[in-house]
């Protein structure tokens, strides 16, 4: 992982007697600072090149207070590049928490895409093996594992409805438009006990992968969900769920091979 | 971890003429099983000791095919005894994803309860420092980190409120009926850029622990949140939100030390 | 409208000082009385048959205080003969209120059921024509509507699949296994500017009817939802939504005839 | 009701070979015409002033055609000027048909704000009286109540927090910022067995008032809920919850006197 800062300004509210409200009188800014070789420039002043190896507050030319410190995986993983219709973190989490895989587990995925679940499952994992079609989102994936350090990720230029070269996966995970087409290559790839989970936008896609999952007697399936991320705003006594989020990504069904 | 065994067998669905549906006609059945230096006996017969030794289809002593394997780590996880109100997997994957930990991490979390968090990220995870007050809850939790062959969580008998001892902590996991009285000690305890997060069952005390979270210069508040499994049933067109499920767990709190 | 009296002992919550919490001592009980002109017996003692007469605070047998009250639509409503899946409030309160139906309105609808939908349309709307194939579910219907005392129903043993006699209707509302059926009669029942409103339990069924709609150059698509009822408990601090709720009923489709 | 008209444009898609999908290539497009005394012009041409009284369709200066209908009374209300947190209809439909008021009912409700909540019960029931103290709101709903020819509202300059002058009411909807500061009034001015339906933004505000209304004997709390409008997308395969939608307006509570 290449060493990068983030810089935080926080943002300031104040209360205004006029208004009988609080009001933001400053924005919280964050910046991503890549290159730590020279002076780096905000709207609030300048920080110097020495400050930016510091851990701490910093202060700028402007005389304006920073909080700095060591981008993190999540930071860098952040500022990854994406393809459309990337899985958010919530439903990753979900991943990995029901199939409980960890530094032990082998893991094969498809479509690779911009390779953000194959980088989250690489981080907590021994290998993952990622399968992706599209040359474009092969180049886009390697340039997103190179950035973030992962070493153990092959990705490979193939369908998974053709072939899954691997055997004894712990866990395979689809991402594809016609998830059910690679269920007769997961039913090999996978050892008995292994875990199977299928990620699709719409529920057509994820009906017709359930019924076919069922009718197959080497897998049982577990369960298919929505998991929806709802924020809440709180602020003094103000606190109700924020009036308009994004509440959908996708579907996941989660099966085991038996 | 323990060697153990899980043994599966498949349910049946037949359509029946006369009712113009399909009926469950053989249940789903699961084994666990912790003892195998004997025979495991189920009402569809007994499987010989020999054969727990195998994995894949395995006959018992009543000619009824099963499905043998390893139990897999979250096959251990949810054998675990439980004290009431433990945190659900949703939750648990939700904390991991959108902190990015990972092996390098150190995580410090409390109350301890049943151990269930404190597993799930210590197996991915460099270390957890976990703290807990009631002797009888730390029972519990040595109990569970023994059955599932952890090795890097050290329990304290004390309380978040007092002190925590760690310096430099990634993650500070907070599930305390009063969490916003640990804030001093986690400021202290979290390294810049470390992340805090906060689980409570109630809105109200999610409030009280935001707004002293954002009067805190220390802390960015990032999102507070619920995140909602709804699960869904699919049979053929049968395809609808199960009616009746659980909704609701707990409120999480994400917060990061500048 | 039947004349009926609604009994109610309110519940009561003590502070337990050994316990450290609130405990329920009396369970809150409600009592339906729907003949009038004998003394009525509870398990906190009888209250006379001239006490039934009052409204306000009535005294048992056993000088136990009870609150009586003349039964509204709502509670006649509630003791209805229910048949399997009756739509619940808040859909029928969401198609009142999206199509914004009154006293002028004519409304169609099928299949009856148990009459539920048909009788809170009748309650607010001019007329509606009920149609209904089972004569099972029809007897139940006219038991109900005849207890409400609703005059403006008429319900018709006929399939909407069929034929639909009237013309010129504000709304039709479809609670049937294959609405897409019913369209074409549904476009000749309906006036320009009309609404058409589909309630259906699953969304395989919903898709196909919304994706039959559209087809249509008669109908506008307007929208697709499920309306969600979330329950919250709140008793002092402790306020969370409540943790196991039905949380699906059915999809409601809305259109309209242009 | 003031005579308009509804004209609308419906959209087209079409199948485009090269892009392999469907692509909007007509908008929809919806008018309200207020004015039938002279011609009608849209970027589609101009209506004809006797076409404006057909029902139907009719065909514009440029050759488009066009469907025509009297507008509903929805069709007014949704031309309503609005105020900001105006209840929404899903909310709305919620009371309606949770209480069963109906045309024999008297209402009292406060604030008035925009008249919106004021004009759906007084279209449904007997008699709306409505108390606002901001004059400004108070212009706005007089001018919506007399747009939408609604009769039986009464508007009275004063808070609920100092008297409610009815007695008797069937139900009592409180949209105010301390709903809690009237239960004295409402109290005094509901019947037995008549219902309370508080409305709030927050879940603080929400809370405080069901509390104190647990505290009176002469309540009962029935429930406190989110009523949650999802929308879904429906196009063919593509069937999912919309991804970014309003899902948060407010709390509703209903109790009721006993």
């Amino acid at each position: 992982m290449k060493k990068a800062k983030i810089l935080i300004r926080k943002g300031k509210k104040q209360f205004i007697e006029d208004l009988d409200r609080e009001v933001t009188t400053v924005k919280e800014k964050r910046f991503y600072i890549g290159d730590l070789s020279r002076d780096f420039s905000t709207q609030y002043g300048t920080i110097k090149k020495a400050d930016l190896k510091k851990t701490g507050t910093v202060r700028s030319s402007q005389n304006k207070d920073f909080s700095i410190f060591d981008a993190s995986f999540i930071d860098h993983y952040k500022r990854m590049k994406r393809l459309p219709q990337i899985i958010p973190l919530k439903d990753i989490g979900f991943i990995i928490a029901k199939t409980g895989i960890g530094p032990e587990s082998v893991v094969v995925e498809g479509g690779t895409g911009s390779g953000a679940l194959a980088i989250m499952l690489a981080r907590l994992c021994k290998k993952v093996y990622s399968y992706e079609i599209e040359k474009k989102h092969l180049e886009v994936a390697e340039q997103n594992i190179k950035e973030l350090g992962i070493k153990n990720i092959t990705i490979k230029n193939k369908s998974m409805y053709d072939k899954i070269d691997e055997k004894n996966a712990d866990l395979i995970c689809l991402d594809l438009p016609a998830p059910w087409k690679a269920l007769d290559n997961v039913k090999k790839a996978l050892k008995t006990g292994g875990f199977i989970v299928s990620y699709s936008p719409t529920i057509v896609q994820t009906a017709d992968f359930v019924n076919a999952l069922t009718e197959m007697p080497e897998f049982l399936h577990l369960s298919t969900v929505e998991v929806i991320e709802r924020q809440w705003e709180v602020e003094k006594r103000k606190v109700r769920p924020r009036s308009k989020t994004i509440i959908h990504s996708g579907f996941l069904t989660v099966g085991r091979k038996i």
